[in-house]
């Protein structure tokens, strides 16, 4: 264990999200929380429309836009509602009467296609299936070669990692077989920010904060300006990425506090590399974990595809069910929590986020090898 | 000043929201932010689903029923999305294809209203005035024998109290004539939890946190079982008061630390007696300010009609408005903040919440009456 975690008797935290956040992040909030640079408040205390937070607001979009490399023709908003309620907002802000493709690979791009059918219809459109890997238990992508595709669709939407089957894109075909015209839409909520992305590939993406940006209740969207502007006039106000974009994700009061944490955190991976040296440290993390999964003889099994493999959440099966309760407790013994899957896969589940550094999954896989050891 | 607030060079804040918060919940949030109660993570960085959140919000919703003396039949929702999404979920899930009625005492309540109208076609209904007081310049409430009711309506819509004019209804007369059968739905943002409230006379109450519940991100919304599950099928999922409801406000993931933040300040209003001790407390300091500047001669007014002032927005003008600049420049010098008035007024505004105390009230006082004797 770091002398970091250490002096605070932290754990490894592998939850899907929320999730571990930086440890030097969560120091200068806590030593910030009473009095903000000698403002003589905390940030939560503050005005959102002081000359303080309006320059931490500043300082968070610029950031990330250098992080990212997001072209000056898309607006950066920081909403509410969660991903959940951007599976409503994409659709009434852009179908504008026409049809949307949906690929569904796991549970998150099903959950946003059910939503899409669900209100359509009040943007005078429709959500249509172009593909789905549901057939083969959500262990692959499908090949691009084998979506159904219409030229004339509002959108293409995908979630381009999908934490509970753990199964991630990395393959930019999928995105390249898009007819050209039709804006690509990408919940990455999950991975954003774990390496580069090319945004100049996307009409839209979005991610809910509480996995690599910060705490839960931001939602990041990043819109190309010609998508605006086409919802319905009866479309509520809060929801029109146009209008919020016009008021800087200010129309109301946003959740400043999770504004600021998220610019820290921008900080925090600029001063490590940027997403190119993320890309190099979660390539890592995840690779000594698959390649140990792989080299247990079947002690423990991971079933996605190999390209698939996400680099964010590695659900496992231990050779025999009987063993998770043992499995989880002595984890938690040892300083591991959160490792337990999703319950609607059972078995575990280790989330490597960029807040948790290689000596994290070097702990979890020597308990790893020590239980299959003992218990093999 | 306390010696608390001299500990962290802290100032008085009378920002009107984001606010002041209570300082012993901010201690204990920075002393629990990287390990909270052993569990060697912070609870911004815990899965919501785990049993240690979970035991969070179950005690954050009881300890806010106990206070507030919310019945049984009520269910106490944690949203996202503030007050302004309020303007449009609630005609959404209330309307069911009838007319609602609106009283416009202020800016908040007129946007509500404009919202109302915007979407009410979506539930097939419509949003219709019963009464205003803007044509008085918003100073005061109406005589609840001048409002125009419809005996039918889904429900009736005011705002308890208006932050920009500092207009608060404390007169029952007013909810007492609504027809029997209307619910009454109350915009409580800026008010609740400022003393009691009977719950029992409205169908819903919400109000955005970042007032006197906490951080900015949460919203509260109370609303009575029967008037859930009346939502068109095609609203978002998570606009949906019956499914979030059925969800314990966890549809989707909340804003963890904001709902964990209102929890300590529910504890620190339980410590210091209650509403009913906040409301004595908080008579006492409007109070205090406002009859301060009525014996001013003139130098600082007020223009709510007596019974109508809030306790919670003291808005006030400089018998020169030529003076404002210095005014502000001197208060900040003297450690009092947040009193620039709401740019739509201009002149001052003390906001006046829960975790001010009448020692913040009176330095604000010792700064008026020496600014009047220098300068008046």
């Amino acid at each position: 264990m770091t002398v970091e975690q250490q002096s605070y008797d932290r754990v490894w935290n592998f939850s899907a999200g929320p999730g571990a956040l930086p440890q030097p992040v969560l120091e200068q909030v806590r030593d910030e929380l009473l009095n903000w640079h000698g403002a003589g408040m905390g940030i939560m205390e503050m005005s959102h429309r002081g000359k303080e937070f309006m320059s931490v607001l500043e300082q968070t979009e610029a950031d990330l836009r250098a992080l990212m490399g997001i072209p000056a023709n898309y607006k950066v908003l920081f909403l509410q509602g969660g991903a959940t309620q951007q599976f409503a907002e994409i659709p009434l802000n852009l179908l504008a009467g026409r049809s949307a493709d949906h690929l569904v690979t796991g549970s998150w791009s099903k959950k946003a296609y059910k939503e899409a059918q669900r209100v359509a219809s009040q943007a005078g459109g429709s959500a249509r299936l172009a593909g789905s890997s549901e057939a083969g238990g959500f262990v692959g992508l499908p090949a691009a070669g084998t979506l159904d595709f219409d030229p004339k669709a509002a959108y293409f939407h995908l979630c381009t990692n999908e934490t509970i089957h753990g199964v991630e894109v990395f393959d930019d075909a999928l995105i390249d077989a898009v007819p050209a015209g039709v804006p690509v839409v990408a919940d990455m909520s999950s991975h954003i920010l774990s390496r580069p992305m090319d945004v100049s590939r996307y009409g839209l993406i979005y991610a809910g904060a509480q996995k690599n940006i910060g705490p839960s209740g931001i939602t990041l969207v990043i819109v190309r300006d010609d998508l605006l502007g086409h919802a319905p006039a009866t479309l509520p106000t809060v929801m029109d990425y146009k209008v919020m974009a016009d008021n800087d994700s200010m129309l109301n009061t946003p959740p400043t506090f999770a504004i600021y944490i998220a610019g820290l955190v921008f900080q925090w991976l600029k001063g490590l590399g940027g997403l190119a040296a993320m890309e190099a440290r979660n390539a890592e993390k995840a690779g000594l974990l698959y390649d140990f999964i792989d080299a247990s003889g079947g002690f423990y099994r991971n079933p996605v595809e190999k390209s698939a493999r996400s680099r964010m959440n590695v659900p496992f099966v231990l050779t025999d069910a009987a063993l998770d309760a043992d499995f989880l407790a002595g984890a938690k013994a040892a300083g591991l929590s959160g490792l337990k899957g999703h319950k609607s896969v059972g078995g575990m589940r280790a989330s490597l986020y960029n807040a948790t550094p290689v000596e994290g999954v070097k702990a979890l896989i020597d308990y790893m090898r020590d239980f299959q050891a003992r218990r093999g």
